[in-house]
């Protein structure tokens, strides 16, 4: 089959999340970079370019530049990933969408509502799909997880517990020429949420995931710990799930010791599942009254739902980057089917994540009173 | 040195955490069990005894007659462990911190804030000395990160996570004539707190022990999972601490998949720790910007506070049986020389637990408002 | 019931392993430390007795005195602990069996084959009991493991290895004055085997106790890291069991790194086993084709080897001395009872043992024949 | 940078380890895959490679062919991949070395020795390069273990253990229609070693990467488990290392409860490392006297070595396919440069791999002699 082509805005040198949309998209052969606006400026945007291989001529200096001039190429990108800073989404998406370019964008939705609600009613309209890069989703031991609950292995769930920690704002590297830092430190750019829109979008759309539940009511104590920081980088949440579940959400990017430690636990009346990011393929299954089962990817107790996104026998580790490009892999087969894949997040996963940001910061502003739905 | 010459209220056979009290005064030899009144009625209570190789004599039918007899004796005991149902702590303690003969009660302190309030008053009028046995407290590795604190390895402390996880009551055990599952589900024997109280009080202790600090704030979400149950077996609670930081105590009863799962970790702005109670023997520490280091207990990072209180070397475990002598021990130090040991929680510790209980029961009421201090 | 009155032979202040055998003892109530020849001189010995509150009358200048004294008493001691360097094990050992006293004494058996065979007749002439404290077989899930084996539960068995890594040696700690390394290191006192006589003797117990085979031939590979050292330090020997499984035992006192890291794995036609003494509270089981389960003492999937030598409940892990105790109590039922426990190490166990430093030896000496049976 | 056109010979539909290759040569964009003899078969060779979108005038029905008509384009391939059975490597290799193609390899380096040494000819006669693809070198732990200890940090190597341990030929696979268990089990294939030929390689090259040390001697027990096989499943090799090392190398395809179990652990005077490949991200490291640091990939105590080969930030996991992807990584800049990069396995660790086999199967066939060098 050809490759999908595909574009990118943002993600010029240096930027992280830029070079992993790449590997991921290229891993599986489905996608054929050829286009990009990777830099706010034309010419740093050619030099980007440049060292990606791209033809010259498909190296544009806005994504407005490029949204026009490769939906008016007959060889034009068919796809574009989106991988600029959270303010930086919904006009490019918009202007892709309205081409019927299908994107695929880095989360959270946007830096505001408004955005968010412009950026879902294009992609209501559009003919062209538009999906989440929500990668966490793409672990095979998750998706394992998610089918275990629906089939009922845990119950009623009761207890829900997700949490994601890192410690890399511990001191005031923002200060120190670390981009990433400054972005995601600054409101203009990140949005109202800080920790909460940048890691705990993925620890909500995670649980909800797995679960399958959504959260009625949460009740957010944000925290930012360090001088001179306007945005949160610690936040605790008591979560109400619809149908009764209770749980917690927390993260923090200063918590001194945690790399990028993403767990979960889902205790139900029937059974109980643990999984960490940082083991990936490692999914620990209690079914009530019975011993812990080490249940792993393509391994003895791995189901369809694990298997339909492995690529390599239990025992060789797959991680963070395959799980990313099976996001990619399952958007090429949706985008060559002509219809959504329903584990694929999309807009709705992200207005909800945009709904989960907002009411951590209208609890916390409310001394943590309840709130939602989200 | 002549073994200090102890009583014991409650702990007949059958019972859990009489056998555990007595191995622990037994394991370094501290003490000599002499007396008891095991059980409620004197028949059953001189049948323990007999198995335990008491005196007949002093095998008593009920506490208030032990304590009136091993006071008058010049052989009496001189300390009492008090190992039953919480409802039936203060009234014993009473009896015989009243007669001057020290006490090693069971938390939490007590079933009712008015019990524990006497109690306390009790306490604070006697020559004699009040433990209370929050014996995760005894574990090295929780008295090498208590000092760590102290001496400032983790800066100011930032975050605190506190998790206390069980799954014993899953299923309606209570209904199935397990004593324990009985009595701890009953708010008569219990107390008002359910899971908040019988291992909530032990994650607030360990956390405030650790760190240094008192919760002033708290947020709780209590609940009850399973049919008919009056008293909470899952709790989420958000934590504020005095100083400024910042965290969440959770603990349940019903989280399949979860024995006996106490795990703390503290984050501050120069490092952060974490320690589960299932691997006791080991620390996790990260001085900040340098690798997580596996402290062990007598092992190379192992400090004078860890060494204090281990008995035998690194790599050789030492478990909860240990860390629970570890109370006795230093218990029996503290009597011997005649003044408490500032290491050992005692009343205030207890009262500090009732305080947190009553929170957490308060907070859940009023849908989770801010109540404290605890 | 009362205890066992009870003597100890060696074990004065400072040595590590006489304050675990009375630790042993004392922790489930079955004895009482009454008599000791702890030290080697008199007034050494009297100072030790007193420290643990002995009647000084009968704190011995010497094993024959004690053996001498104590038999001509009504009150004299019923069994005695001989923790003395591996050189002085045997004649002990002898005095007190040919007196009807049971002995528990440590491993190996002897310094030489000798002493062992002379050890071994007073034993099998004596009424009284001898037990050899191999106290790695008291674990639970080490019982557990062993009739898992016995049950089939892992077909036939295959493959073996089991390791027993240290590093305490890696520098010349014996120069420095530290007792253990000291007499640990010299072949006066410790025999012909180094590592392979003080950790290899408990490696190859283990396998042999787990898996009920014995070693038809061994290969072994011994060397002595640092200067100026008699006896290895590391070894390295391939192991033939009778019945045809093959595996490999090594050990090494240089590992540096390690703290007491005896670990055995063994997988037969239809599953495997793995347990490692530093979390001693889990064996990991796999049923050939399904998950790897974590079976835990007390757990779900605890079978009633392992439960009948645990005390607590499950996620209250016990440790090492509660391992070393269950030698001693299942000890104390035999002696009550008036039958050896097929379950308890004894001086056939101590013979494999002395054979199995003999076999290492004799192998390495010509560069790693194959010697046996072990 | 344009891509290396590259080819592949076998890894047609259903390979495992032709997948893998391609995902390697993917995975950093160095590659394009421009043509294939993908299968034994003209028919085959041609459906695989239209299932890869191979333009199918370059689907060739075998390796000659290939070779022939792509050194005959001006667009020719500049480097193949050689993904067939073991006996199936040094016919194409050679076909192509000669031709000036660059040879990535799968390991064993060829079925006998004579090919081995025929294929080693052509290699240091041809102009282009030849890389073996011991694909877990390319592992950044295992890099960074490597230059710790060229840089000192354990000092002098003493202990080394290094174990491969599978258990997928616990039943009787290559009787069911399993391909990889057919060739893997026939010696006709395979070459004259089983286990030791197909992971026991691994095991070696590890070991000796690591180290910086080769095997002086080893002496070998090999085993077949289950009924009917001709080649050894299960080893057990005792290692003697040129300047005085001692140390295990043990495999097995028969352990039950293994999946993909390769570890390593070095021990030397100053310091020990342990490694596994299930945790790749991980590297175990002790100073000897200090506490265990737990390095991380990209963490704090990540050198240069192995941040070279890093994609993305620590605890984001890399797996199996990115260690693979190294090697394919550092061959394109190794062909771009062209001159060999000395971290790269190639032709002489080829050579070693088949001196492991040849020496491991002659020991047992000796009773497990001593035989080397390696």
């Amino acid at each position: 089959m050809a490759p999908i082509r595909l574009g990118m805005v943002g993600g010029g040198a240096g930027a992280f999340i830029g070079a992993v949309h790449r590997i991921a998209a290229r891993l599986d052969g489905d996608y054929e970079l050829v286009a990009g606006a990777l830099a706010s400026t034309p010419d740093r945007a050619k030099a980007s370019g440049e060292i990606l291989g791209l033809d010259p001529a498909r190296c544009y200096g806005s994504f407005e530049e490029m949204a026009e001039a490769e939906a008016a190429r007959a060889d034009g990108i068919e796809a574009v990933s989106i991988v600029t800073p959270n303010h930086m989404h919904a006009a490019p998406a918009i202007a892709f969408l309205k081409r019927g370019i299908h994107v695929l964008c880095d989360k959270p939705l946007a830096a505001t509502m408004e955005d968010a609600e412009a950026l879902a009613a294009a992609a209501r309209e559009s003919r062209a799909q538009f999906i989440l890069t929500h990668n966490y989703t793409g672990y095979p031991m998750v998706r394992q997880a998610r089918a275990m609950v629906t089939a009922g292995d845990l119950g009623d769930i009761r207890v829900v517990h997700v949490s994601y920690l890192q410690d890399w704002l511990t001191t005031s590297v923002e200060s120190t020429g670390v981009k990433q830092a400054e972005w995601r430190t600054d409101p203009a750019r990140s949005g109202a949420g800080g920790a909460v829109g940048d890691i705990g979008t993925h620890a909500h759309n995670l649980a909800c995931f797995v679960t399958g539940l959504s959260v009625e009511r949460l009740a957010a104590d944000l925290q930012s710990f360090g001088p001179g920081r306007a945005l949160d980088n610690s936040a605790n949440v008591l979560l109400r799930f619809a149908g009764g579940a209770r749980g917690t959400l927390t993260c923090s990017q200063v918590a001194a010791g945690k790399e990028n430690a993403l767990t979960l636990s889902v205790h139900g009346s029937r059974g109980g599942l643990e999984w960490a990011q940082e083991e990936p393929n490692v999914l620990w299954f209690t079914p009530y009254g019975q011993p812990v089962q080490r249940l792993t990817r393509m391994g003895a107790g791995a189901n369809e739902a694990a298997n339909a996104v492995s690529r390599i026998p239990s025992g060789h580790p797959e991680g963070y980057l395959e799980g990313f490009a099976n996001i990619y892999a399952a958007a090429a087969a949706a985008i060559r089917k002509g219809e959504p894949d329903p584990d694929l997040p999309g807009i709705e996963a992200g207005l909800s994540g945009m709904r989960f940001i907002a009411a951590c910061v209208a609890s916390s502003q409310q001394d943590a009173a309840w709130v939602g739905p989200v």
